[in-house]
């Protein structure tokens, strides 16, 4: 389960996603916890988009059914990684199969090429996705290269949304048409992340710049002592105080003092 | 669904491997598959492993239980992928866990770094395995790194087999301790491998090397014109006369034509 | 030979360097080409900066040595990528040992890992760098990791120079800190690359994203067309209409035809 | 330098290579230490190769030329690095051009992808490289891809030498039609490799596994206390009792602890 936050405005939640270790439930687990977030959400989140992307397109389309049926806001989907396809027309077919399966709710392509092993550029899967998927409003974006990022900016539609999901980069994503970020550690540094947010739109880029070499002095921080989507769940454990419980294996449980480690680190940073 | 030589005794199934797409079925699917093979393969198979891997563990040892309940002779397990363990300890837990469900059953590790992206040693993986999963039996190997898989020979214990996965390299993994192949290409030039075994076992060295630069040479070309599990499946269907069916997205179907092509390149290198 | 912009106060020129097939050269051949230079940029360039890098530090040094004595302005030098430093620490000491030949030469460190294969982060071999080298003035990172980027920003002294050099990408280093660049199209999409500069300079992000777009835009078709450092220098020739002779082998020469048809491409994106 | 057996007969000594740092020195080191080879090695060695290789081919041809003249017995060539040929066509035009410097001496190709991040199939690049350089004699293959090298053995012509340089895996490679070995670990396990190469020609694959088992052993003992050219080349001192010299940067020197601790391992296994 990660937070996402667009400006200031709109309070989104995007679940079972990768923090939410969704790719490690079985699809009971995944759906009975997308029901979970609609119930306990109502009248909190202004949005509940969830994750229904899967190895399998037939338990992506019945996740898809599904969600619909619950009534979140939205869907994404990211690509298959086991069978990775070949061409970004294959991709863009398996997520128009998906998106049939739930026509009538909104459609976000989940693009995070570290996890899947596939490089097929975002702006590829994009051309003429909206006549395939007239559902389709958006790409979250969580890969390194600006050049297609822009272009899927450039190619971009008024009713799409460009979210970008490094963390640890967002301010050189928001310049060149981001606009909206979801991303694992605004779980705990999502007020600084609205202050960026806010000072970019304001055209404060010292402010902006120096809330973001915060946020990479930490992950750097957090990467040399060790990180990943365990130690990432010990820490939001550690700085709300809800008890999130283990990650699932392959993923190994982070030791509490791991995680106050970077807890401390965080705080001397923000302070 | 994938054929498996080893040596020229054994007549061993092994599905919901690769071949067979299980990546991309649903846990039911899967289920079906194996109770299928187990009903139809019975007095005709003298093995029927089934490959029980998932992204999911929880998945995964509700597959490894159902197989113990219809009765196959041994089940195989992946790294998952999406989330891929950092330590080969994380890997062998994740194993263990899965082996615990069905703990009477021969346990394989099936290593296939292509699609995966794990690219932790495999022997790394075996250290003390066998005081963890008593019921482990060996591991399919489908890597290039020969150096790992003879480390993987030189620890086996006298009860496991190691069986070799990428087959334009067999001959290469047979003089270095493979006891066994199991292979897609196995399907259409099954009775050239098995001569290439025995020829091995003879000490016939020229004939089995003739054999593998003729498997080498096919592979080859069906690269170049264009080769994966969907035209692998069209393969099949057009030399066996079976017909397989379309695979499912994101891999995409072949056309009868290229298959074909393939085919006749096939029987003029093997005439 | 490459072109440099540093806002839109200073003209240099960046030369011997990835452009310029420094790499393909013999040592007397980079000597002469400096010499040239300096000689007749005379009064026309405000600096003059050579690249020095080589696989042999023996060399490096020597280059270094004859760039001191022919008054250039300053040299910038890249990591061997034969041989690979295996630690930041290794690849620092490289570093300083070329300095040395040169003391009083204000030095760059050039950071290109899709040419070096060398993946150390710029910011670790940047940890100390102004005690090993005084003479240290900056960084020309050429390079998608601006997290990586971000980080020797906020380490750097007031007295670098934070050259960016993945022309594609400019705006998003920009406003992480970027305060020149260095790129091969600047040497015909430099005027607009002037002004996308300004344009940020001014606070006008609307007028320098459009810029950065063009730019995306042109490189995506030229990349689709094909795209490399001699169809780069061929471009060059087409546009400014001075001969540049043909590539050094392994590179290979580039048609006129091809070179026009992304000329073509850049006078429609960018009337 | 390295040296090199072929089956029990020949001692060639391949030098200006990997082991002996060649792309760390000047030109004029590489003519000085290939002249003083000829002169020492003459009456004892049967045959001297000499890697000329360089990232220009201007002064790859030059060394060729020297070769030639100061009588070598054969000249080797690695694909440029830092530009890399974009095919297979670029990278044979490139050799060409070195063996027209030298157009009598034995020419051989060295395939040494982890190196030079060149992953062009070496069967490609020999396509047809009979036609274009008549002295060519065979290739230098230190690949994994041993489908890609006996696709090589299957194409030579009978004056050529299949030399594999993956010393642990060789046998792996001799059953597939190496008929020669180089390697920098058979600078102090060459005895034993001869002994595999004898029991692999005598058709005793029971021992000749034997022996590439423990050499497996071994180097997985090295490269997990740390293993390059700089501890190679210490331990080469320590064992030989000869002093060859720190390596160059940015290669690090390796203390005599550490090899020593190598060289026990080496001893306790091959005891």
């Amino acid at each position: 389960v990660s937070l996402r936050y667009k400006k200031n405005v709109i309070k989104i939640s995007s679940l079972n996603g990768t923090t939410g270790e969704s790719m490690s439930l079985s699809v009971e687990e995944r759906k009975k916890l997308a029901e979970e977030w609609c119930k306990r959400g109502h009248g909190k989140l202004e949005q509940v988009i969830v994750h229904v992307g899967s190895m399998s397109v037939k338990e992506s389309k019945e996740l898809a059914r599904h969600a619909a049926e619950i009534g979140v806001d939205g869907i994404a989907v990211i690509s298959p990684s086991f069978f990775k396809p070949k061409t970004a027309g294959a991709l863009r077919t398996f997520l128009q199969e998906v998106a049939s399966a739930a026509p009538n709710l909104p459609f976000y392509f989940y693009h995070l090429p570290a996890f899947t092993g596939v490089n097929i550029p975002a702006r590829d899967v994009l051309e003429g996705i909206e006549q395939l998927i007239p559902s389709f409003r958006g790409v979250k974006f969580s890969g390194n290269d600006l050049m297609d990022f822009g272009l899927c900016a450039s190619y971009s539609q008024p009713s799409w949304s460009l979210l970008y999901g490094v963390d640890e980069q967002l301010l050189s994503a928001l310049v060149i048409g981001a606009n909206g970020a979801v991303g694992s550690t605004y779980n705990y540094v999502g007020c600084h992340i609205k202050n960026l947010m806010s000072a970019f739109e304001n055209g404060d880029l010292v402010q902006a710049k120096a809330i973001q070499f915060k946020l990479q002095e930490l992950l750097k921080y957090a990467v040399q002592v060790g990180f990943d989507v365990g130690v990432n769940k010990q820490l939001m454990s550690e700085i709300s105080g809800l008890t999130l419980g283990p990650p699932r294996l392959p993923v190994e449980p982070c030791s509490s003092a791991h995680a106050q480690s970077i807890k401390q680190k965080l705080i001397s940073i923000f302070a």
